[in-house]
């Protein structure tokens, strides 16, 4: 039988640790290709390019337990998905892995995060497709208690597939392996940024900000994965890229939209 | 009594034609403050800036029509709106509008659109949000027959308010006045872009590429935004940040995700 053909991809570039603990967690499961920016895209969204060129080279990182096949990219998580898909591979992915990113994708921060723009992306084409990311924002993060859950979560997906038009958001606290309670199915949490802009003057005297800000939860349902990462779970929430908010379509009906003079009228 | 204040920006760039007949119209229903980027941002998604510093500069564009305020911003979309919202603006504005994007912001484009993003950063901050796309790529658009739907639109929004964790998207087919049949509440159509990679040799013999693709609709529901844009009318699709696929939910708690050796076992 055919391995997997699971591709690989992050938003915090092809070096990063992250990246390379998920290619050997993956090795265990099928081939592997990388397809990863060549330098650190974090926040960037869900960003493409679109007016600028994009470079890509072949290369291998490590010699013992990397990948089957890697490919830099120049330009952003989005971006590596697409090349992948549709001039560096052989045939179509059986999976596409984003990760394991260093630091939360949890609630809000989906809608900024390049870790889960690849895989929305790939799941916009069709492919099954899973964000990873630990609670740990250091380079030397260690993610080895978390290789259990990580393939356990994959080896799932490719057994009974991904449902139609969601990807997941796999979070991952940042505890030992015994700390670990195990993996829960959550929505998101409702939460935004407060933002502070630290604001200061240059050495040319003009005034120029750094965007800083603290995590404010509004939510305290304990079916979120705030909840479940606050309590030692992995937290796995589908995500959607229809985006319509199908409950309010009604009311919005008996909003008075008539225009004048218009083709109708 | 006081009138609404209203925070207009786009991805366009500050100088947008889209965003200039956008400050006109906005005039006529409030007090307008302008955040803009200083400089095109289209395809960022939902990017931030978060390893990079941030400019911003009162000006003046238009002397005559003009907004009363305008700030241009070094940033992305979602930045400018960070930035209005804790450092430019005295008070909370009633409205945010993003827009008039010169091109479409439909069906799955709404992902990558930075009009789009900066209406949602509004939205997730818990300001009614609006972002308007008129499907014409051209700089000389006219974006004069959209001016009643748009006027309209927003108008019902002061009035009624949008409900909470919902930003409008709404695009304008290219038609003159009296071909637009009125406005329509729509679901996002499924659709996806089949991506061509332009492959061409730099003048150092380095291979690179450029993104290009052709928009592939894979829905031909009736309720959708693109059969209302196809058919004269202009697109209202309530948007939600909330990304959680909660009708799958139940499903994947039928999943095995048991794993070994944890807190619990």
């Amino acid at each position: 039988m055919q391995k997997p053909l699971i591709l690989v991809t992050n938003d915090d570039g092809i070096t990063a640790p992250g990246l390379r603990a998920l290619v050997r967690y993956m090795k265990d499961l099928g081939d592997v290709i990388v397809v990863a920016p060549d330098s650190p895209q974090s926040g960037m969204g869900h960003a493409i390019t679109l007016d600028n060129t994009l470079y890509s080279k072949r290369m291998t990182i490590d010699q013992i337990n990397g990948a089957d096949e890697e490919y830099s990219c120049s330009g952003t998580p989005a971006d590596c998905v697409k090349l992948a898909l549709q001039e560096l591979l052989k045939r179509k992915p059986d999976i596409c892995i984003s990760g394991i990113n260093h630091g939360s994708n949890s609630s809000i921060n989906v809608i900024y995060s390049g870790t889960m723009s690849a895989a929305i992306e790939a799941g916009i084409e069709g492919i099954p497709s899973i964000g990873f990311s630990l609670l740990d924002y250091s380079w030397d993060a260690d993610f080895e208690p978390a290789k259990e859950s990580i393939q356990k979560i994959v080896s799932e997906a490719l057994k009974n597939g991904i449902p139609k038009g969601v990807v997941f958001n796999v979070n991952i606290p940042k505890l030992k392996k015994n700390e670990l309670k195990g993996i829960k199915i959550c929505r998101q949490a409702r939460a935004n940024w407060k933002e502070k802009f630290d604001k200061r003057t240059n050495p040319m005297g003009k005034d120029y900000y750094w965007l800083t800000g603290e995590f404010e939860l509004l939510d305290h349902g304990e079916d979120t994965d705030e909840w479940a990462l606050t309590n030692g779970y992995v937290s796995v929430v589908p995500t959607q890229f229809d985006l319509t908010a199908h409950h309010v379509i009604q009311e919005l009906n008996t909003w008075d939209l008539e225009v004048m003079n218009n083709g109708e009228g």
